[in-house]
Formats: structure tokens, sequence, C-alpha cells
């Protein structure tokens, strides 16, 4: 997949990028307080840790500043299960098919890590069909619904990849 | 729930928990070791930083040391669910009823904390039939199966308990 014009992916992380990562998260005005600390304290703790934080980052710098990342990392326990926990676009940008990038490369990433699915958790919302309709459009089917797990009406999606072996 | 003879709760833990908790897990010859050093992980975190830490322990103590153990927390995004991550018996204890004791202590504290849904995982594979059998005989039923999630062959089966509202 072509890269967005200007758009320049890099695996590692710097000092400055968990509040640029919280700033991002907060512009798309998609995500609570609480999960935009979340983000935040995942980029901090890889700063902090590296890869025994257990989160890889993949991100990706625009001309104006932090473009999107991707967040994931192997799931605890299984061999070589991956949860994505994060793939943001800034808000100028979405739409022009970096997200779509970011999940490629962001696949590809996690196949050299060893990793043969990919499972993404969403919201069942009406507010996430633009998300779950993402999530389809890149190959991912649903694996399982939990009606009510995030809060009554409110349920978690999960949604599963098989990567491509390579 | 009469309390097993000789066996005593407890809800906050001490400097020496978490090698007693590596100890009783390993003793059970039922998890990999990776697993045994994330329960002690968790202990820690507890030990270090209390209920920031995101997790919460209740621990049973018998005339010969630690009898058992849960170890819970609230989802975080979720403002009512919670994930029952360990709950572990003593060998020579098992098949006294500590276990449902156990359980329905910690559904009682989860409850005490605001929790309304329980989720506890588990494995799909042959090994793991008694301990389906418990969480099912306990009132749990499936929600969820993803096949192949820990690794091929072996599924994440999510049980799912609503708690009474007190």
């Amino acid at each position: 997949m072509r890269a967005p014009t200007g758009v320049i992916p890099r695996r590692a992380l710097r000092s400055g990028d968990p509040a640029a990562i919280a700033q991002l998260v907060a512009a798309t005005g998609f995500f609570t307080s609480e999960e935009a600390a979340i983000a935040r304290e995942l980029a901090e703790a890889v700063v902090a840790h590296g890869p025994a934080s257990g989160y890889e980052f993949l991100l990706a710098d625009g001309p104006g500043g932090l473009a999107g990342y991707a967040c994931f990392g192997r799931i605890p326990g299984t061999e070589a299960s991956f949860d994505l926990y994060w793939i943001v676009v800034a808000p100028h940008l979405q739409g022009q098919g970096v997200g779509r990038w970011l999940m490629a490369l962001t696949e590809a990433a996690i196949g050299e890590l060893g990793g043969t699915r990919l499972y993404v958790d969403t919201s069942s919302r009406p507010q996430y069909a633009p998300t779950r309709r993402f999530y389809a459009a890149c190959g991912y089917v649903v694996a399982a619904e939990l009606p009510d797990f995030y809060r009554p009406g409110d349920g978690k999606v999960i949604f599963l990849k098989a990567l491509e072996q390579r």
C-alpha cells in the first residue's frame, strides 16, 4: 500500500510522544478522558521500559506533527495473538487512507514479531459504526459480541483478522 | 455460604503474599511458568501501588498457609464490568467447597465495589473441563468463544455472570 503523501512511519517512541499522543487522542473528540489518559500511560510505559512494557507503537509523522499512530502488543498468555489497542488518525487527515495504510503497516510489524492473529475491540454503540466499518473494510470479522460490556447499552465487539503467514 | 473449617478470608495483601501466591500457583501444577510469573507480578503491583494498580485480591488463609486466592479488577474503560483474573485453591484443599466459597466472597466484594458484571476467561482445552464445570456450577454462562486464541487448538472461553444488585 502506498504511503500517504508527506507521512512517514516510525516504530521508536521519543520522549515527546506521550504528550503528542494524548493531544492527538483528545483532538479526535472521540475518546473519554479516561481513555486519553490510558493512551498516554501506554506510551509512557514504552518510553520508560521499552518492549518489556508489553506494548508496541507505530507512529506516523506528518508535516504538522503526529498524523496518527497505532499501539499494539502480544496478548499475555497467548502464543501469537496480538491486540490492537489503539489506532488513531489526526482529524484533518481522516478520510485520506492514512488509517488503512497505518493498519497495513501495523499488521506487517506484528507479522515480523511472529503474530498470527490480530484482535481489535470496539464498541457496539452507533457512534462507533464508522470504526466498525473501517475494521470490516480492512478485512476484520466479528469474532464475538459482549452486550453491555462497557456499560448498559454499550457492548464490546471483538474483531479478528488472521494474519497471512510470511 | 458457610466458610470452610479453619479458612479465614482477608482482602489486604501482605509483603510475603506475592511469593506465597507464586508458590501456590506452581503447586497446582496447572499453570505455565509465564502464568505463575504474571500471578506474582499482579500481587507485587498491589503491594507496591494498592488499588491504583487496578487489581484487587481476596485471600484465604488456612492452617498450613495460603489456602487459596482470587485476583480481580474493574476492566479499564468499563463502568462496572470486572474480570476475575485468577481463582486458585491449594491442591490439598480442592474438592471441599473452598473454590465455591471464595467465588461467592469475590462476587460480594465486587458488588461492594459497584461491579455488576463479572467475566472470567478460560481455555477451551480438555484439561480445563473441570474449570469450565466449576464456573458453570457457580452460575456463569458462556458469553463468547474465540477459537485458537491462546494457540492453535487452544481457544478462549469467556464466561459471564451478571451480579445481583444490592
